[in-house]
């Protein structure tokens, strides 16, 4: 803070917004975590998880209810009213990509009674890694207000679709070579499918970003993330 | 209304539940018209779907605009604060019922250029009027406040968990029988997926409902709808 007068709004918005950074720590940690315990078959460490999805949800209902408060208090003009509609936006997509760590910590759970199908479960989990980058990223880029860092992050989306197509055929392969494999490799598929979708959740994150700095929507520059191919 | 004195709040309230509503009928003919172009292979009616998202997003931007001004200007009290918040979480859910009924669409354009797998995209039409039912239910429920109705659809998602573990055992058959009907199968079963999915929005309005009515989430006297058992 530059200015030396701080609004009760302003500061209500950090604390607020505060609340979203520490719910985006524990997403990231969910995900890195249900990765490592799917490819280490970490029984305890998927349970850990499991459990811990509450703490998420509860994190997004007080940032929620927080935000209405706020805006019923305050009465935000027009560009703060879209400020504390960005920091809800924001907080049921981590909302949700807190439920998919949930989901990939059950399904490595069923995994773990199968024998591992190739070397899957590393791609996945480097899938995770990248995909908790755009995470942390799209976050920093909304904190800072930093629509080139924003823009980057949607950009890179890309390499995660790629992974995701790369794993899908490899897959299929094992699936046609050896058909025992097909139930373990279809929670897979399932579990790359939503780690694919937690990418796509940094995207609009940053695009939330783009609008809030720039005014508009960035326009449509880069191939579609959420297109269905024969591949997906 | 049986009062003959209506507040500036309960007449917003009221037009933006209208349009809720509407957004409803929207989503709920998406997802039957995507279900038809599936079973009826009819690409037209495909990409009318697909490019009727447009309109349930931009509904769903209005309303949660109007919502925040409605919080804004009315500075509501706790209980009708609530009930903007669930106006708002409503939204939200059916606009990501309206991204599965866009995916559907777009999968059944790729799933005409092959050839069917046994009578799965039947099931998958029925399994959707199933949910269209249960969505168009837990509407109701929410604009009667009406706890038992909303308990009833909370109970009945179970019917259509049974639906989709039955599609994924038969869609297994085939996988096995016929290695080249794989492909197929995957993109069968993530729109399974994805509309069992769209039943948990149902059921998870309806609990909203119960909230709103009683104060408190209803106890898990149901199966859990989100287990993943080796039949997911």
């Amino acid at each position: 803070m530059s200015e030396h007068i701080v609004s009760a709004f302003d500061r209500e918005l950090e604390g607020v917004q505060a609340q979203v950074m520490k719910m985006g720590g524990l997403v990231e940690k969910a995900l890195l975590d249900a990765a490592e315990a799917l490819e280490l078959r970490d029984e305890a460490l998927a349970e850990k998880v499991r459990a811990g999805d509450r703490a998420i949800d509860g994190l997004e209902e007080i940032i929620q209810t927080e935000c209405a408060r706020i805006i019923a208090q305050r009465a935000p003009a027009a560009s703060d009213l879209r400020t504390v509609l960005t920091v809800m936006r924001l907080a049921s997509a981590l909302e949700r990509a807190g439920d998919y760590a949930k989901n990939l910590a059950k399904r490595s759970l069923v995994l773990m009674q199968a024998a591992p199908v190739g070397t899957a479960s590393g791609t996945i989990r480097r899938m995770a890694r990248l995909v908790v980058q755009q995470l942390s990223d799209a976050l920093d880029a909304y904190i800072a207000r930093d629509a080139v860092k924003a823009r980057e992050v949607r950009l890179r989306d890309e390499e995660i679709d790629q992974m995701y197509g790369g794993l899908f055929r490899q897959l299929l392969t094992h699936m046609l070579e050896d058909p025992r494999t097909i139930t373990a490799s279809m929670h897979l598929h399932f579990i790359a499918k939503n780690i694919e979708r937690v990418g796509d959740h940094a995207t609009s994150i940053a695009e939330q970003v783009i609008y809030l700095v720039e005014g508009e929507m960035p326009s449509d520059d880069r191939p579609k993330h959420d297109a269905v191919t024969a591949r997906s």
